[in-house]
C-alpha cells in the first residue's frame, strides 16, 4: 500500500498515474448512501461502525479512486468528549451550549481512545476491507471547530469567533490549544488503527487574513500536524476552502499535501507553497454541472497545471455538491487515470 | 462638492481627512430603519422616492460619514424591465422564471429612464437635501445579476450559473452583454439625476477563478464602467467580496476606485491593482463586534496599510452586519477622521 499512486503523489514520488479522489464522495450525491441513511440520524451513522465501513466503501464500488475517507463528520470528537451538540438536517452541528468565556474552557478535556471505540473499530475494518488502497483520516482543524463551538452553530460572518478572537487572545488562544489536543487526539486515533494518510479541514480558516491566521490560528493548527509527525508518519493533508491568501501558511503549519480550491491555478498555488510539498486539487464541485465536453477542458487544465507541483493529488476544489450526477465523477475518474498514466 | 475629501480620494488627490462611509451604512442596524421598514415590503421601499430620501439621510443624521449611498437593491433594475420577482425576508430575492436558455433573454430589454422614474426623483431629491455631500450611485454587476436569474435566487455554489457559462458561452455572453445594457441604464439615470460617484456591486464575482472572470465576465463590465466614461465622468468603484485573486481585474475592467475586502492589507492590495487607481476599504465587519480596543486597533492597520495607495476611502470590507451596534460606527468615524487629519 506505501507503493499506491495516492501515497507516491503525497510523497513527491513518481506515479504510475495522477491518482484521484473527492472530497465528500462518500455522502448525498450518491442513492445508496440516501437509502441507508434514511432513517439513521447523522450524528448516530457517523458513531455505528457498520455504517461507517459501508457508506465510506460505497463510493470505492463505484468510482475507481485512488483513496477512501473515512465517513465522519467534523463534530465528532467534540462530542467525542462531552460537548452537548447535534446535527440538525438542513442546519448543521447546533451545539447546546455556545462556549465564550474562559470558564466554559472546562468543557473541553483532551481526548482518548476510549472516547471513540467505534472510530477505532470502523477504521480497522475498513483497513481490513480496502486491502491495497489508502484509508484518509479526518479531523476538523481548531479555527473551524472553535467557530461552531463560539457561534453555536454554522455562521456566515462568524462575529462572535472574531470578537472573541480580538478581544480576548488569551481565551482564544486557550480554546484553540484545548481543539488542538481534541483534534490530534482524533487524528491519533484513526492512524493507530491503520490510516494511511490524515486531512485536516479547516472550512473557514479563508475568512481570516494571513496576518491574523498566522497570529491566532496557525500555531494551533501546526500543534496538530505536528503532533503526527515522527516515526510511522502519515501524509497530512491540509485544506481550507477560499484560502488563496493563505496556502504558503497552511503549508508553513506542517502539511505534507495542501489542498487548493478552484479560485488559484494549481501552477499559481505551487509557487505559494513552496518546494517539497504536494498539492491537492482543484477542479471547481460547479463544473461537474456542465456538459461532459466542458467537465473534460476544465480536468485537463487541472492535470496540467498540477504538474507544476511536487506531487499532484487531484481532487475538487471542495465537497462533492448533493446534486451532482455520480454517473460524472465515474467518466472524471477515468479521465484523470487515462490522460496521466505514463 | 468636487473638492469634497470623497472625490479628492477616488481622485488620488490630497485630503483634509481619510474619507469614510459604510457599504450599507443605511439598513437593519439602525432602529429608525426597522422602524420605517416595518410594514413596507423591501421592493415597495426601494421604489418609493420619500422612504429612499429617509433611508438614505439615516446614516448620515448618526455618522459624520462622507458620503451618501443611494438606497436600492441589486434586483431593483430587473424589476424596472418586467422581470417577475421579489424580495423574500430571510431569503433574497427570488425569480418567478429564471433564465436559462437563449428563448429567455427575450425578457431582458435595456432599462430606459421610463422604467425608473422614481430613482430619477429619489436621485434628484437626495442631491438637493446632501447638498456639499457626494451621493453614491449603486448597481450590481453583470455576473451576480445573471447568477440570480439562472439560479432563481441566492445560491451557495452557483452550479446552474457555471453550466451555463461553461456549457452554453453564446447564450451567457449575449446574458451577460443584455445585464451591462440593464446595469448601465440604471448608473445613467442616478448620474444623470446628480449622482457624484457609482459603485458596481459584484458580489459574487469572488467564486470565480482569475482566468474565469476574464474569459467570461470582464467584458460586460467592462462595458458598464466604460459606458460611464467621458465628459463629465463621475468616479467608478467596482467591488466584490472574496475577490482577491481579482484585484487587477477589478481594476481593468474600468474602475477608478477598487474596493477591497479584509483577507487582503491593502498596501497588498494597492500593488495588485498597480497605480492610479484609489482603493476603498477595508476593515472586517465583525471587527465590530470586538471590544473598541481591538476595532481601533484594526481601524488604524487599515489607515496605516491604505498610505500605500494612490487614495483611500475608509469603508469596511463587506456590508454592516445586521446586529452591529451603530454607536460603534460612530466612534470608528471619529477616529478614522482625527486619525488622518492633517
Amino acid at each position: 500500500m506505501t507503493d499506491s499512486a495516492f501515497l507516491r503523489a503525497c510523497r513527491g514520488e513518481p506515479v504510475p498515474h495522477t491518482p484521484v479522489w473527492f472530497m465528500r464522495q462518500a455522502g448525498r450525491s450518491l442513492p445508496e448512501y440516501r437509502a441507508v441513511r434514511a432513517n439513521v440520524p447523522m450524528l448516530a451513522s457517523c458513531r455505528t461502525p457498520e455504517l461507517v465501513v459501508e457508506i465510506t466503501l460505497q463510493p470505492l464500488r463505484r468510482y475507481g479512486v485512488d483513496a477512501a475517507v473515512l465517513f465522519s463528520d467534523i463534530v465528532v470528537p467534540l462530542q467525542a468528549v462531552g460537548v452537548g451538540l447535534d446535527i440538525v438536517a438542513g442546519v448543521g452541528p447546533v451545539i447546546e451550549e455556545p462556549v465564550r468565556r474562559a470558564a466554559d474552557l472546562a468543557r473541553l478535556r483532551p481526548l482518548t481512545p476510549d472516547d471513540v471505540p467505534d472510530v477505532s473499530a470502523s477504521v480497522t475494518a475498513l483497513v481490513d476491507e480496502l486491502g491495497g488502497t489508502p484509508l484518509i483520516g479526518f479531523a476538523g482543524a481548531p479555527f473551524t471547530l472553535a467557530s461552531y463551538l463560539v457561534e453555536g452553530g454554522p455562521s456566515r460572518n462568524h462575529e462572535r469567533t472574531k470578537a472573541l478572537m480580538y478581544g480576548e487572545p488569551a481565551t482564544w488562544h486557550a480554546l484553540l490549544d484545548r481543539l488542538a489536543d481534541i483534534a490530534l487526539g482524533f487524528l491519533q486515533v484513526q492512524v493507530a488503527a491503520g490510516a494511511a494518510a490524515v486531512q485536516l479541514f479547516d472550512s473557514w480558516a479563508g475568512v481570516l487574513s494571513a496576518a491574523d491566521y498566522r497570529r491566532y490560528v496557525l500555531p494551533h493548527s501546526a500543534k496538530v500536524l505536528g503532533g503526527l509527525a515522527g516515526g510511522g508518519v502519515v501524509p497530512r493533508i491540509h485544506f481550507g476552502v477560499g484560502t488563496g491568501e493563505l496556502l504558503g501558511l497552511l503549508a508553513e503549519a506542517g502539511a505534507d499535501v495542501v489542498g487548493v480550491d478552484w479560485r488559484v491555478p494549481l501552477d499559481a498555488a505551487a509557487g505559494r507553497v513552496g518546494p517539497g510539498r504536494a498539492l491537492q486539487g482543484n477542479l471547481d464541485p460547479a463544473v461537474l454541472f456542465a456538459p461532459w465536453g466542458a467537465v473534460a477542458a476544465k480536468a485537463r487544465e487541472v492535470l496540467a497545471a498540477g504538474k507544476a507541483a511536487d506531487g499532484h493529488i487531484f481532487n475538487l476544489g471542495h465537497g462533492v455538491l448533493p446534486d451532482t450526477d455520480p454517473r460524472v465523477l465515474e467518466r472524471l475518474v477515468e479521465l484523470v487515470h487515462a490522460e496521466s498514466a505514463r
